[in-house]
């Protein structure tokens, strides 16, 4: 077999290639997994993907672009996976799989392990309903604002906007999510970093299902990054966990992490190998 | 996440690349769709791709490749999509989801709309039948022929053969089809090209369905290109529409057309952005 | 449609690239089938893929990476197809869809033709089981070994060990396989090649189905590979088949062979055109 390997970026640059171009980059994880409410409470882990990011600019200066995962790839070609986007001075339209305007801005408190460890760190935003949707993102001198639509022909179509500000390390996000004949959701979370500590706090008010809150911490000390979150969710379940992050070079990491399902009653724990390429 | 981008075509053929390599090109857009047959008129439209090109050359001087999308990369392990195809001077022959020889011969008459608006333009072909089949094209001195024919153990085979000349900005084709057991269908066009301008016409005669046929003229003049069609298919109902692309350079248009759909008694209209990258 | 060609090892190499990247390989084939059991005797045969190849180094020197094909991307994000592993001087730890320690050591005699011929030449492995699994290979100084898991949350897991070596182009290899309530297979295989003459035996008993064995010899004439080999499968049908390979230079090849399905009492042969990008 043939390998054929891909340029750098410096090396395309310097060399004057087309402005547009199809990029391809790639992530794998490899590792064990502990859930103390499953049958068998250890398993294996392994997962690895590849995305293709394409990108171009028009001759008036605007950039376009596209990106997708080879997953996804036949649900990125009916816009259900995957965003396409255009962006200049009046900011950036993206449609396809979109975030929400508030998933966008409000983001979401730092996670912990190798496989996300269920993603009970998250909180649950309403989402852009059925893809394609579209987003339209702003930012100028630290302030953001964004608003999203989901497909527009469904009666389930979901509205979003949302605003935020970064000023001296710190970030403040607000956002607020109507689906039609729905419930809507407002969202808020605000973020302080200083050389290498971060901590975000988040808020969520869903009309129907509740409120739901988190707060994480992340520290980073030479190659190690330590993260701990504790989260309430909808149903007044507490999680909490704590991981860490050991950096090997050339895009290697050693993870793992611990943490405690309310929900499930269950503790969750993991380790393992996590590559970008 | 790390991007690695692929260089150009010049950087790589200057640097003495192995003959066999692996391309990638990628397409996206987006827009929205209006159609006056839906309950709900408006909606988004994007898509997004990303195509394989494989290419090679026998020390002979044979040429050799393979093309399929990453949307279609499971139907093309076993043949059902993609083409994979080897030429010379004996002509190129291609095996996989080709066309039928009139289909990659006759053609089809130009579409307008980001989308192709339900490709109202098109004349349906018998096609291949069942993939993998395979089609062979010569050509010579302005004169072309192919010959084609589906997956060879199914009682429905289909054969095709079809021939086609090119002189001064003229083409004409002429091709026919016949399924085993069923149907056939002869099929031609016509068309003109001066400078900027393209006429084209096509008239297919199917055993069973009637017959269908259509005229399109488009034109370009400096970044616009403007195309019209009519077409009557085997149901006799016309349809007719009209659009325009405006080149933004670096592979980016500005696309919209409105169609008349006669079958579905419907106006059918688009408008949007189209990338290749 | 823009194609971006991907720049050759020794250009990216030279040009100091970054140790993490994405490369792309392809195969092609397109051929004819015969099988003397089938309604319609002769079918067309064809297929082509991508594959996805990432590798990358550690500051500290250990090698990783990852591999899955285009069509099995879905299943590759959740391990249950390729491959992810690290590699240094401790030996090479692999999990994913990867192969049980006998099939990686012991490995199959030769096969013939394009398609395989249903693979009549190959033993059949009880294998990792379900996947993700995870594989150890270790070799020093001509000797192999090899440990496998299959996915260790299930009933039925498998283990296997193995452990060859090799010397003066003699090569032995001795595997055995064990699932959690379920057989066990001892496999052995040894192999001569001199010059361009290979000789491989392989010899397996299953605890409950039985006994297989086999034996290939192929030889390479300049351009031209000849395969041979006859096998017996648990069943006591006996199998054979020869084939030829001709080198066209560029990554082609014309390939066909002809086998005896001793199970199916069918005479198999194919013949067509394999392409390596």
């Amino acid at each position: 077999m043939k390998k054929l390997l891909l340029a750098s970026t410096a090396l395309v640059m310097s060399a004057g290639v087309a402005a547009a171009e199809v990029a391809l980059s790639g992530s794998a994880q490899m590792g064990i997994v502990y859930d103390s409410s499953a049958t068998d409470e250890l398993s294996f882990n392994t997962e690895m993907g590849v995305t293709f990011t394409m990108s171009g600019e028009t001759d008036g200066g605007l950039a376009f672009g596209a990106k997708f995962g080879a997953k996804d790839a036949v649900d990125a070609d009916s816009g259900e996976a995957g965003t396409v986007f255009i962006s200049g001075e009046f900011g950036k339209l993206s449609m396809g799989d979109v975030d929400s305007a508030a998933d966008a801005i409000v983001g979401q408190i730092d996670g912990v392990g190798l496989t996300g460890l269920e993603d009970l760190n998250e909180i649950e935003y309403i989402g852009i309903g059925t893809a394609p949707g579209a987003l339209y993102e702003y930012s100028i001198d630290g302030f953001s604002i964004a608003a999203g639509i989901g497909q527009i022909d469904e009666s389930d179509r979901v509205i979003s906007i949302a605003a935020g500000y970064s000023f001296e390390g710190f970030t403040v996000g607000l956002g607020y999510e109507d689906e039609d004949g729905g419930p809507d959701q407002v969202s808020i979370s605000a973020a302080y970093s200083m050389d290498m500590l971060t901590v975000k706090a988040i808020y969520a008010d869903h009309s129907t299902d509740g409120d739901s809150y988190g707060l994480s911490v992340s520290g980073s000390f030479d190659a190690t990054t330590v993260t701990a979150f504790a989260s309430r969710d909808t149903d007044e379940d507490t999680n909490f966990g704590v991981g860490a992050a050991y950096d090997l070079g050339g895009g290697a990491e050693l993870v793992g992490g611990i943490a405690r399902d309310g929900t499930a009653d269950a503790t969750l724990a993991d380790f393992g190998l996590s590559f970008k390429f």
